[in-house]
């Protein structure tokens, strides 16, 4: 099974592939919070790409989370901090989100065949799925506005690690190898790593570093989101 | 004065800043056949996107190098293998130039105020220059039919370095932090870090090891080529 990196949701076409299952990865925060949505009780999210859309949800009963540029958008239930999907009202609710660059990185995949979300804090969950599936893994990493950011690249490093060390996966392709070079610098402490780099610095001016911190601890919320047509459900 | 990189050719238009300096790189082997051939005398080049336009200068008259897929096509004068440089016949000449990837990134960037050309082998020539002209830079890779590859990440990553740890620049571009840190990783030995990387592999099956151990020999050629028009020439 091979395995590919995309580090940017533009270059999703260069990498299309109708065998692979597609891993997002929007660490800081929206995967994070879908992860923790699920882990939480959620039913079903409809992850949609504007804020049009999530309007029209929102006027036809839905509980919406809208987040732009790190802050939640005014007059919608959620932003994309995961603590927000910490309580109990969100239990067995379809809940449709918008954000940033999460939810379209999920909409510029949205020809693949499989899309599952990858996180942080599942990342144990995630290896499992994917040694399970067999079939080939592209990572789809979100960044901020089609650039590169390091936090989805580390986590694309650390699950292509395990995938190739431990299990029978493979990649010829330089951005993994980058990937899992970065990860394996980075893995000691993510969040120290990190002090420099664009995405952490712009949740620390909103005030985001608990977020930050609870995004990069691993392992926190078992559970894989994939989605069936337009809904993410637990897979 | 800002550094940034841009891993590929697509994303410049994200990148694009009236006020840097872009530095083309495409290290295996477009930016690094151009310095030698700069360092060997020719007098300017044209860099064109399309074999069509290449047809069209050989029609004319000039020396014409045109590349595909590692090789040099059939019926022109030249590839783009450094070696093929370093001849009497190319002194004071005009040659036509079109690569799979280097001069597509150089069309891609044609909206900047300033083109230079950066590869290992004119490494602290690159580095003069931008510490003379202070001015924000765009480090742009050629990258690999848009894809991202290593080699001109690692190049960028060099070069950045010095900018940053030495001179009076700044980044707080992620892909700017993952390029250093992956060059910091390669500095020692470059060639074997590059070993798993998918150009080495994909010329070593050509037989042009000799090519790749030459291109990754920094400082072999103290010129820097600058486009002026539609000539690259001696900055």
């Amino acid at each position: 099974m091979n395995i590919e990196v995309c580090y940017s949701p533009q270059s999703y076409p260069l990498f299309h592939n109708s065998e692979s299952i597609v891993v997002v990865i929007d660490v800081l925060r929206a995967t994070s919070a879908i992860t923790t949505a699920f882990y939480n009780g959620v039913s079903r999210m409809i992850p949609v790409a504007t804020v049009e859309e999530a309007v029209e949800y929102r006027k036809n009963g839905f509980m919406v989370a809208a987040e732009r540029n790190g802050e939640m958008m005014e007059g919608f239930d959620l932003g994309n901090s995961p603590f927000g999907y910490m309580n109990a009202k969100v239990k067995g609710k379809t809940i449709a989100i918008t954000t940033t660059n999460g939810t379209q990185a999920i909409e510029a995949a949205k020809s693949a065949s499989k899309i599952v979300i990858g996180s942080f804090l599942n990342l144990e969950a995630v290896v499992e799925y994917l040694v399970k599936s067999k079939r080939d893994v592209l990572f789809l990493c979100a960044g901020w506005k089609n650039k590169f950011n390091l936090e989805d690249t580390l986590f694309a490093g650390a699950v292509a690690q395990e995938l190739i060390y431990k299990h029978n996966f493979n990649s010829n392709c330089d951005s993994t190898i980058a990937a899992m070079e970065l990860y394996k610098l980075a893995k000691y402490n993510l969040y120290e790593f990190l002090s420099n780099s664009s995405h952490r610095n712009r949740l620390a001016k909103l005030d985001l570093e608990r977020d930050v911190k609870y995004c990069l601890t691993p392992n926190q919320c078992p559970v894989v989101p994939v989605m069936e047509g337009k809904f993410l459900v637990k897979g």
